[in-house]
């Protein structure tokens, strides 16, 4: 059944082409849809659309579907062409004209745009939470390793020291950036575009003020136009900030990866969490960081093409549009899987002792040597230039390194002015 | 001169290769290096690495410099690499010993990075404000054209009423949401890195506080190695936030260009922002939109070159940083010049009278005749049917439309909530 | 069953999360990695690490799995992590020890690879011949409507008189552009990989001549790194090869959406391949060409993913190579419904009568009217100005065009050329 | 002077806005004006739409441009808005009236397009043989270190033997696949699209196939709309060639970075090709490595942009196109430079003895342990499990490596086989 439906046979082929993947894709978005419909017709009577006993059957059914979602026992059949036809054929099987009369005063569009709308919501809130869960275990690690010196490099060439608090805090502070950007597509999504019908509005005499209300929205995407072209807005905005989570997770899992090499051998990982070669029996490989690299990499190609498939068209509804559902989803889903995954993962780590006296590593604490001469009075660049010069002459004897104060540092954490950072967002 | 000159000759091929075109780009920075050097000159006089002649000679200089690069007279000659090695030499020549001694407890990368932290602070303040000042300007144009109907598309096809005063107003409504996004960019970019010397911190005692106040920043970037990061992170985020105003500016000079096209007719413009051909004299091209439409699809490719560039590499800093800094400046001082136009030509928009009884917009109505027939008790789908036979049969009659009541419709634009949020931020 | 299983029990929540959609994916794969396990069985006889027998009963098993392949009934069960455990799986099953031997001599990675790279080999074979079809269809139309005149845009503005051939020819002519670089997608995936094994080859005396010949690969990726390293590059190519056609395929879709619209009103289709809306009984929506756009502007999206996810990774195989798989499978196989659908769809386009005296298409001639007046003696430049006065006076009359003559022009397409460049791919 | 003047002033910030960097980015374009305007001005002789004479006068006058372009005595000032006008200007103050007429039968589009594709003809052929250059030293390289084993890394994990000949030559084979694209992207780029005029060709009885011939094109791109819409298509196709060129450098340069760090060691380079850092005396940094592989990272973003510029406008020129022109010329620009340093540095390359002895390697043979345990009779898979279990006791003990004889092998590395491709390119 196609809401749409004028009697004309369609061509097979493109009946495939053009339902796509919906029906699997809207088993997201059920529960959103019965939710924005119950508002929906509640505010049918409010205006007097419909009676008393019209709203309360409707919503009555409409629960009946919310159980039956909940208890796994909803499904979108081959018939249907989205969740909203079926929902739709649902309450027509069992009310009748009523079951009908839901779909006044709003049009598939902002139908969809409201159930997505209210997923986005519901899922940022979510993914927000899960980082936040990372994050502590971060700060944990950092303080439960603050003692243990790493090399730091620039250049991949090692540089001064550094230390796995360092480490750890410093991917729990930068993914508090991330909540910024999270906290920001929250705000865009949380608009109510439900009454936008098409994209023009209805001469209905709608009440948007209370499906707002109903429905927790902060505010309503007022202009119409605005809620219809919110389509696209809202997918790149939650993705593109789903993608600067990526990031971060990526270059974390990046460092991962390469200091469990053996060239490296700072970390290890339970054997539960690594996995083997079909050919080398002594592989234990760090799968699960190269995937979450990867997956966050493929995370962060979506918001692109969001833009791709948005960009250069008029305003006003396109079917394209429908296409950027399915990896909209696909990112809200995956980067909740990643952050469980990760946090679960990293959980498990062990800190490796890491030998500073290697000879690879001899050259670590320069900065301290020519530091320490600068605190005798020199200026730092007639230091930088004497133990250049021990360098080159081989000279140079690698002195214990100095403590380090200030805030942020290795030996001085901060680590509850980043705690704080992250109680007031 | 080199601050890192080891006293071996480089290859000059090699030189070009690596120097790049730092010395143009650092004139956007110059400013902000000065700034940040005065702070952290000070702060070396209160924990006692310089003393009070010292600092007062430093920040005499460097006001001097100040004084240059408003007048126009501060150059970074060719010997320079860039805007730091430059203020550097400049400090040294005139003040020996304790020029060289600014240097003290910091590197060059956190030299940069609050130079640019600086920089996009302050331009994201600019960039919101010149956003601001463009939706007043349609916020204006929505309530002077606010009775003058527009037909609504979807799917490019004649669809439902809609207006100019909905048309402007979406827009005004849509950029808010990109303010959002600049705000959650102005947060990240406002948190102190210096301090954080080449990404490990510093064996001087620094006063990190001392310098996040002078420089006005809310608050640090604690976390030494988070700070180091940074540079990457910020970038993104101020180009991807860019990307998303330039995103709703790129769709609103799409539909400004087919709306000038003969077959729309909606809108012209005065001569002066229209463009001829070399070969056809009649033409009058909206080469000005076109242009906007066109830098703000290139402005939606930076972010992604930003992560191609930093993905994948561990942590640390790597020369490859260098290179997204072009860019992520091309990004801010474009957008910047973009809405300056875009606001100076739209207030100049010459809107035109709409014949919506031109056959081609004969069903223009239709939704309005259904809901008709459903306020005198058909079904919704019952009313759609009967209105498509007549359609089908040739026998439907437009009628005029029917005023729309409720929030955000083109009868009750509800610019004064709009205004409102605005007035949130 | 993995194959490199090591008896520790794996975390269950990270094997959902290793395996993905392997299984789902590896259907397109199976065919080829029974083709290649086929040779590299063979090899292996020929060069005596098995005996006739064995290697008799390997090809006997193996025609059998393909046998079920064919009548859909090989299944890959959920034990699986992939279609190559499955294949050896079942060859143990039925042979013992002699399907254990069948992994002699290569790796998953090489395995993977050149049931890959036989897959896109003969997929991309496959695109071009679609691709071909559409040209003629194109051709043929060209060839149909070469009389019938369209208005020429520039900037959206009315131009130059064009023609319904020239519009259909011209995406036939830059389609075969499009084969130019499939072409050459073709040499790159077309090299043997096998025998590369884990990306440093084997100290097996394999024969990788013969497996190339038998698997009809034109040559081998020879260098071992190379082969291993082809992984990405191919899918790279694959991808971005596609999304050049696809962005072909997707501007053609653009201005049939436009010219479908009432407002130029050039083109039609029948009911059968358009589409109405859930609250506006008149619209026959474009929608299958809307889609067609969308989808190809997701394709364009690819190749970018395939960059990020195996950009700044040193040599050797990493685990983030699995995640390309998806997408490059993905984009093979919806070019080809979307070519199949495009060829299906365009052949029932009805041309419209467009009527060139509209008064807004009375500028249309005026590049001729210059060009009598050039033929008459006039430079180019004064015939301009006097045009361009008699348009600003309003004192301009619209000619009747002249004809083209010069090949490639409204009057003179060319088409036996194009279809000769056609001939000589 | 612009072409199109119709005597209204135009606002200067429109005008700043408008013109861009075209007059920078048009140097690169003046000699292939000049060719071109020179074939324009002999075909219009030949239909007589010149006479003799005044052809001799274009072709002096271009000669004497063309000889102050050669000595760096032509450029474009600040009143001209590109090299089209000032070239047209400078031919009509010398010859007046026969000066303004080359601009006869063709379009400020066409002479664009075809300077663009022959600069990008001529360059792409320049950039295959820099590619080839690099190719022979790569192969050199791997000839005279083909005995020097190498640790061979999956998953950065120690894998299996590799070499330094397999690294070297294996990019060598990497870049054949390279080569075939720039092919393709040559094919595309050599059909002339002069006479295409503003996209829908003259009423002039030009003769196209002249120009071909005069130009040195392999055919015409014949459909006018078709050679219109190739600004756009060269562009994207040149880019997305070049970058995967880009890719295969990038790759090679992380190599480099990483196989430059002291916990790997394999390789160094002369003092003149590392720079050091302004804090830490002792780095010898490998920015040169770090710098191509940052630009080749950003030369793959480029293509995306392309994209995003044209994608979605319908046909028929926009003046959007104008600003795909900069980044197609910075990246051929680019990644000649790049090929250049990329050549001129390898060539340096110093390797170093690798101690395949060291604890951290102790696996590296495993799989020739299996396999010898497989040439005595063992199936795989038990072979497999007896080797696992050594390795899972500590009783693993390294043997000596086998050689491997196969083609592409690191004791059989087929250099010559590698050759003959490049030979038969």
């Amino acid at each position: 059944m196609k809401l749409w439906d004028k009697g004309i046979s369609i061509d097979k082929q493109i009946e495939k082409f053009t339902v796509g993947n919906d029906r699997e894709l809207d088993m997201h978005l059920a529960e959103y849809d019965i939710q924005a419909s119950k508002a929906h017709a509640k505010m049918l009577g409010k205006i007097g659309i419909l009676n008393n006993a019209e709203v309360e059957a409707l919503l009555s059914e409409l629960d009946k579907l919310k159980g039956q979602l909940e208890k796994g026992e909803f499904h979108i059949e081959e018939d249907f062409e989205d969740v909203h036809s079926k929902i739709e054929f649902e309450l027509t099987k069992k009310l009748g004209d009523t079951g009908k009369k839901i779909h006044t005063a709003r049009s598939r569009n902002d139908q969809v745009l409201v159930a997505q709308q209210l997923y986005f919501k519901n899922n940022l809130q979510q993914i927000s939470g899960k980082t936040k869960a990372l994050i502590d275990v971060l700060l944990g690690l950092a303080d439960e390793h603050k003692e243990k010196l790493l090399p730091g490099y620039t250049h991949l060439q090692v540089a001064m020291p550094s230390s796995f608090g360092l480490w750890f805090s410093a991917y729990a502070e930068l993914l508090i950036d991330d909540l910024y950007l999270l906290d920001a597509g929250l705000k865009i999504v949380d608009q109510n575009p439900l009454g936008s019908a098409a994209g023009y509005g209805s001469s209905f005499p709608i009440d948007r003020e209370f499906t707002t209300q109903e429905l927790g929205f902060s505010t309503q995407k007022f202009n119409v136009v605005a809620a219809q072209m919110s389509r696209g807005k809202c997918e790149r905005t939650v993705t593109s900030n789903i993608a600067s989570l990526a990031n971060t997770l990526s270059r974390f899992a990046m460092d991962i990866c390469l200091y469990m090499s053996q060239n490296f051998d700072f970390i290890t990982f339970p054997d539960e969490l690594t996995t083997g070669s079909s050919i080398m029996p002594h592989k234990k490989n760090p799968d699960v960081f190269e995937l979450i690299r990867g997956k966050c990499n493929k995370l962060q190609a979506i918001a692109n093409e969001m833009i791709l498939i948005t960009n250069n068209l008029p305003s006003g509804y396109h079917r394209d549009f429908q296409l950027i559902k399915e990896n909209s989803i696909y990112a809200v889903e995956n980067i909740k899987e990643i952050l469980d995954v990760f946090t679960h993962s990293i959980a498990q780590i062990k800190v490796k002792e890491v030998d500073l006296k290697d000879e690879k590593y001899k050259y670590l604490f320069t900065v301290d040597s020519i530091n320490e001469l600068v605190l005798q009075g020199k200026s730092f660049r007639d230091a930088y230039k004497i133990i250049g010069e021990q360098i080159q002459n081989g000279k140079y004897e690698a002195t214990e390194g100095m403590q380090h104060s200030h805030s942020g540092s290795k030996d001085n954490l901060s680590l509850n002015m980043i705690k704080n950072k992250l109680q007031q967002l």
